[in-house]
């Protein structure tokens, strides 16, 4: 036999590592260890499982041609031994061997290794709080917590729901309890937006509004600071320092850790992003590797180090692994956490650095907001797609894309042309040219994503001035805040009537085709804000308005398309 | 007033080029010429107008915000003077000027410039048959055209259309005839295939079935060689060396030329793919830029010139020279027909070259073909998209990509993200690791793209060998092409039990995960075809029987997930 490979961890970049390796060194004898019974599922269905869009937790276990990924199923089909409910305990690098536990039975081994992978993925992040051991109290960190509460679901006696965390398994958890199940539920998230980090507040918000129309309450900026028992010591109440919420059942998905405690344990370098691996995702004991959740990755973008807990990165991961175990060299650059969500009728998607975390991260960044849309204007299924392009203004490299748009692919589609243009560094030109396929039913001439990078060109080259979203919003909510701006709406007159008459004085009309004509008359003492439905119109009156010297205008980027997603109650009735 | 600049041509291009350049320099004065009536619509649109998709034939001309696009829109809005129905008859380069005639009037005029753009885009090409200028005879060349064919359908006097030529247009026409208008349609194409250069036979087979499943009836390898008139002069029938088709209506959809008479006649260099530009879109004269379907673009892939006359690239064209024409040096780095058609209920998609075309330019080119889920394989809506990465086995430089699905953006998702990287020359390892965004409901963790590159990896490190897919379909048609040939069906016995029946002898059955238990059974005196769903299990089970020294097989590449949808008829009733 060949080398004895021993990785540690069954879910994901476990078993792509074990099978890809075996592939590549037929006579390798590989081993998977892992603690649990249930190994390799897909651990991102359980959202779709708890909701019933998956029927079946085996479902989540199955291959594509219906097949159970079980021990039998890796030792007959891939030659791969598996060993579960097996717990590694040590592991000693100078002997080569993984002390091993069996959970059930105790009995002690060592398992001998040439090459090891560590894919011990992450935990549950619980938050130190009153009550987080209570009954009732779940995290989504595996698939028996997710069999158990659906089995709770199943009876009937789940009325209402707090899910603690506004990050993307919360909200999936919330839309399946909501959805499916018509419980009631609440969300409470710390930090003031939901999927902080990922996305920027204003795609966040676009987010919250619709899940709260769908039925979801949802309360950020509010951490709970305490989970109350009922007589029998079951989860019944959460508290937060705004309100106390009822409910049956609590969700805490407020993150997770790297597992590396084994590892650092070995003497390995561990940071607090995980493993330390370089890019042939070695740890600092050449003869080991580590994939998936567990490792410290580099965000493609910043540079920076971080933690990518994705499924897709794991499997990623898993096969590089299994290429250098082969004597195949092949490199990790590191990710850049693109990332989509389905909410009910929408989704909302990202990738690379939202506009926060490339200030953070040291760039000159600027955020191009558009509201183009998805296919032809004139193609009935058309819809208006929210979309943001974050960029260097020093290099006109883009740094990240956003968008937000209904339950489709189209989204998806924008998501993913960028990440890929955004690996090879792409510039703000690269994404204006980039050539996205056309045809009426699935694109505009002109892509929703090349509008939004020809939007940035115009910001970066100075011919577009925006007012930024906060600003506009916090003036919309109190016209003092800026006494001197003022609206000038440029779409149709019918369009532009609720607001006269609900604004008054500070909301000026002039509709777009008119301006040519008609730009004499506007007041040049305010600084005027110039509104339309996606931002088109405004750039061109801002760019002609400059140039028969009035220059105190600024752009409402994406238009009344971003701001009616923002803030619906703003709207006057029609 | 500032610099005067001409556009000829007021369809894409040409209002493109005019609007951007007004904006980048207010004091220009830019007039646009043409010779229609009706300027800046929609093109492309022209089947959804037909089928009725977009009601009325001003959808096509108005803009997102509903206003039309006519001469007054362009000065009130855009201070864009433009002359409709006025014919440039000739181009004085010394005396910067452009000779132009009223359509209707017979009045001329010599329109004075500093700065030329030709955006006279293209002309159909008529096939010299007889009979092809007979009345009934439409090609789709103009909105008045489409007009005149909606107005024809709607007297419930069309009950046959005859298309010829199966390239988009062609079959985008076919559908709207067939889908709304019930119109008993026939496509005949002279190539042997559908969307001919487009993509490479099997793709085009795929879409072939389908239409044909939908009730279009198609003939490719049939050209049309003459068209009859009835008593009344109209046509009735159209020839083609194999049948006589009867008809009320043919739409001749034969491919376009470049119009570019004009530039040549003016003595700037024009070839058969249209006006040569360099890379800012300037002519062989430097006061003269031209963009849209009349110029001859470079493939950005194999960096031949070729004709690409497409209504997104018109409008980055358009832009283009409005930034040059400002003194801002942007380039333009060529093109690669990024494509995407609706038919009925799929879609067909592609990049890059096809096979065929790499071949034929000189690329040491392969293709991977894989037939992966599109999302999920547990999520409700999942589909299989046959998807196919061509790329050349010296430097592992992804070539193109095609794929063919279900009629949602999921196809165009993976072509979107495939012209990005193309664009940047990325390799198999680039597509490997593309980062797409991952959600149960959009996506696998490995996505469909990533996998079609893994096959490649695969393939080019030779791992895997392919049977080429004529190559399989010749043998499945007469099993005596290949007498040595077996089929090793590796799926479930279930499946396998019709092929067994139909097939005897020649089709060999051991399940998936028996073959490393049971594979000293297998013949090791004939060539085995390893036959999965998606190729994913026979590429193991070829690498598990190397390993063992048996090497005399070939991994059907997408499995029947493919082949289904090449040969329904071939599929034992189950």
């Amino acid at each position: 036999m060949g080398e004895k490979i021993v990785i540690i961890g069954g879910v994901a970049a476990g078993p792509k590592t074990a099978c890809h390796a075996k592939r590549l060194m037929p006579d390798a004898e590989i081993t998977i260890i892992d603690q649990d019974s249930l190994i390799s599922y897909g651990g991102c269905g359980i959202p779709y499982y708890v909701s019933g869009d998956v029927s079946d937790e085996d479902e989540l276990r199955k291959t594509s041609f219906h097949m159970t990924r079980n021990e039998d199923f890796f030792l007959r089909a891939k030659g791969v031994t598996v060993r579960t409910l097996t717990r590694a305990v040590a592991i000693n690098r100078q002997e080569k061997t993984v002390a091993v536990e069996h959970v059930q039975s105790g009995d002690k081994d060592a398992v001998p290794y040439d090459k090891l992978v560590i894919a011990t993925g992450s935990q549950p992040f619980v938050l130190p709080i009153p009550g987080a051991d209570l009954d009732g109290v779940y995290t989504i960190s595996d698939l028996h917590k997710a069999i158990d509460i659906k089995g709770r679901l199943a009876t009937g006696k789940v009325g209402k729901a707090v899910v603690i965390g506004g990050g993307a398994i919360g909200l999936e958890m919330a839309e399946a309890f909501t959805d499916l199940w018509g419980v009631e539920t609440s969300v409470v998230e710390f930090m003031p937006q939901l999927l902080p980090r990922i996305v920027d507040p204003w795609f966040a918000t676009m987010l919250e509004k619709h899940m709260s129309a769908m039925g979801v309450q949802i309360h950020t900026g509010e951490g709970a600071s305490e989970i109350v028992a009922d007589e029998n010591g079951r989860a019944c109440k959460v508290v937060t320092p705004k309100r106390t919420i009822e409910t049956d059942i609590v969700i805490m998905a407020t993150g997770v850790r790297p597992r590396s405690q084994l590892a650092s344990d070995a003497g390995l370098i561990v940071s607090p992003f995980g493993i330390v691996v370089n890019d042939r995702l070695q740890t600092s004991d050449p003869n080991i590797y580590a994939a998936g959740d567990c490792i410290e990755i580099t965000h493609m973008v910043s540079g920076q180090k971080f933690m990518a807990p994705l499924g897709s990165l794991a499997n990623r991961e898993g096969r590089i692994v299994g290429d250098n175990l082969a004597g195949i060299a092949t490199t990790y650059p590191g990710a850049m956490g693109s990332f989509i969500m389905k909410a009910f009728e929408r989704c909302i998607g990202a990738t690379g650095l939202s506009l926060e975390s490339a200030r953070a991260a040291g760039f000159d960044a600027d955020a191009a907001i558009t509201a183009p849309s998805d296919r032809a204007h004139f193609f009935p299924t058309e819809a208006k797609i929210p979309l943001q392009l974050v960029f260097d203004r020093r290099t006109r490299r883009v740094l990240g894309v956003q968008g937000f748009g209904p339950m489709n692919d189209a989204v998806l589609a924008r998501i993913d042309a960028a990440a890929a243009l955004i690996a090879k560094k792409g510039t703000i030109d690269d994404f204006s040219l980039c050539e996205m396929a056309y045809a009426p039913p699935f694109a505009t001439a002109l892509d929703a994503l090349n509008t939004a990078a020809n939007v940035a060109d115009n910001m970066q080259m100075n011919r577009q001035r925006n007012v930024s979203i906060p600003d506009f919003m916090a003036w919309m909510d109190d016209f003092s805040s800026q006494p001197d701006w003022r609206a000038l709406d440029i779409r149709h007159p019918s369009e532009v009537k609720p607001f006269k008459e609900k604004y008054g004085e500070t909301w000026l009309e002039m509709v777009y085709d008119s301006v040519r004509a008609n730009y004499r008359e506007l007041p040049t003492d305010k600084t005027l804000i110039i509104i339309c439905d996606a931002g088109t119109r405004s750039y061109e009156i801002q760019v002609f308005l400059d140039a028969m010297g009035i220059g105190n205008t600024l752009v409402l980027g994406g238009g009344f398309n971003v701001i009616s997603r923002l803030e619906p109650e703003w709207w006057p009735a029609k």
